[in-house]
């Protein structure tokens, strides 16, 4: 490719609003074209899309709702996720043809991004490079701070995940075993229980779509009650942790995947028990915790490579399969962190 | 009265365990007698009561169910609670004949209490001594931890507390007003919204009984959000606040009387707003508190004796009068802390 050439940009294109969770037809993919080359007077970057991450939040962008801190996507436009590029041409000193990076971009194979600021440097590449759309990025960071900063582990606690083999959950639980923790982590099939415990290490797990009481799954595991409970899912879930919390326990609320769907939320009737237990529950947005990028890094590399922390990827092949495999989180579809791979240079 | 000598001992019973909020007809008063002198080798105190106290959290007490920290009543005895009493007789090397205490004792005219090591001495006697069983007892420390420990609160930021002119809410106001904070309160009459901003100083303050949408009342008081909720109601309101809360947010869950005639809590259901505006939600029990009682009383004796904090009770007279000041309660008959005298010396 030359600079400046112009070239086909396929793209993911949102059509309208939706209620519920996303469906196939939701989506388009529509052909454009794209000169490889940042405009005059831009300071953006034209980046290759390499990986596509798909993350439970895009859901939310495609309501038309106030509250989740990134503003929804635009009817008729592509839409935007993480992912990994390579940079072809850029308008940024920070930026220079050839590096690697990811953030935010469109579902297409080129993306001109005029925040490249908002972009991370990849500066490691001795790892696969769609983990910075997992382990390495977002999702990483979102169970570091979730889990060391929200929820004040300590050795030899009680520590319970939901969507447990998730993007998150699995790095959450790996982060507690390391820790000392004892680990039950919940998930939706039998498949993703066998993973949790005999890949990465969970104590115990559970397939709650087999339960018919969460509460009585959650006693069953954790006869003595749960320090930490990092909610992925919310919703009925959720309420039946806090019968089953511990004095001084504490609860990330990371994320209600199990609510997405709904126009108005399962309630939560339990609250009088966080009281009774002295349970603090904290909201967080991951790109507060950004600034700590470097030393998530310095922490978490090091056990990639020691094979201390393992992860598994769900990797989609294409921008024409992103549709699906985004659909797909919604259902579970997806065993491990689901990635979109559209070029692999 | 002489030592030893048998008197009678009028007591309020609590018949059988209760589904709603208390009624008249769950309690009886029955009269016994009692020797006023403790045991032969028993470390107990015996008292007089005078003042009574009548909290929300006692009728928790009196349901059968698992969760409150204090356990359950015991249907056909004496009730317990909060209250101020003069020591007539002592094995207990720490009291003696004539120390005025405030702790829990029986609703009743004397009783043995037999661990007085969970009893407060009373050292400062220039204010009211019903102020024991509030401003200088567990509702004053609820307000004090609560408030300062719990919510962490910062000069300028925007407070609301419902049930604000109960016992704890008109504590939560003031201390939130001398540390230069613009507060809102909530309450059920107007009588009491008067109260909360002509003598406790609120802001601003509104009856919830007369607003048909809590989001729309919260909206109008705070246009820009809400960083501290002293919540002692749960429930609807708890769920509207959910809504408003500005980023970094934190909610001391206190107590929830809205919740306590019902089998069944209401749903909560805005819980994903806590994670969009990284929102702390934290319970928390008094008694965990105590330790900090000397700084406590440090703080505020003097702000009382300034006239720096003003505290209002409502104080019904006789033991026979304790049911229905405690029922009265979970209506909102009472204005201010309602109070039981049953002697002044």
């Amino acid at each position: 490719m030359e600079k400046g050439e112009e070239v086909r940009n396929k793209q993911v294109i949102f059509r309208d609003y939706i209620e519920n969770y996303p469906k196939e037809s939701d989506f388009s993919i529509k052909e454009k074209t794209i000169h490889l080359e940042v405009p005059k007077d831009s300071n953006g970057v034209l980046v290759k899309n390499l990986y596509l991450s798909c993350d439970p939040y895009m859901c939310l962008l495609m309501k038309k709702i106030k509250g989740p801190v990134v503003p929804s996507y635009t009817p008729c436009s592509v839409i935007t996720g993480y992912g990994v590029a390579r940079v072809l041409d850029s308008g940024h000193p920070n930026f220079k043809k050839g590096d690697l990076v990811w953030g935010t971009m469109g579902w297409e194979e080129y993306s001109l991004i005029t925040k490249p600021e908002d972009l991370f440097k990849i500066d490691h590449t001795d790892v696969p490079l769609s983990y910075y759309t997992g382990i390495l990025g977002m999702p990483g960071i979102t169970a570091y701070a979730g889990f060391y900063e929200i929820c004040a582990p300590k050795k030899g606690e009680c520590v319970f995940v939901s969507a447990a083999a998730g993007a998150v959950g699995q790095l959450v639980g790996q982060f507690a075993k390391l820790m000392g923790c004892y680990v039950v982590g919940s998930a939706g099939s039998q498949q993703k229980v066998d993973l949790l415990k005999n890949k990465f290490g969970f104590d115990a797990a559970f397939n709650y779509k087999e339960e018919h009481d969460f509460d009585v799954a959650l006693k069953r595991c954790f006869p003595d009650g749960i320090d930490i409970y990092f909610d992925n899912v919310g919703g009925k879930m959720l309420d039946a942790v806090l019968l089953n919390m511990r004095n001084h326990g504490r609860i990330a609320l990371c994320g209600m995947i199990s609510q997405y769907n709904l126009e108005q939320p399962e309630g939560v009737t339990n609250l009088m028990n966080p009281v009774y237990q002295r349970v603090r529950m904290e909201g967080f947005v991951v790109l507060d915790y950004y600034p700590l990028y470097a030393k998530f890094l310095d922490s978490v590399l090091p056990c990639i490579r020691e094979e201390k922390i393992v992860y598994v990827e769900d990797v989609a092949e294409g921008l024409e399969s992103g549709p699906a495999a985004l659909v797909g989180l919604f259902s579970g579809r997806n065993v491990g962190k689901q990635v979109v791979a559209i070029a692999r240079d």
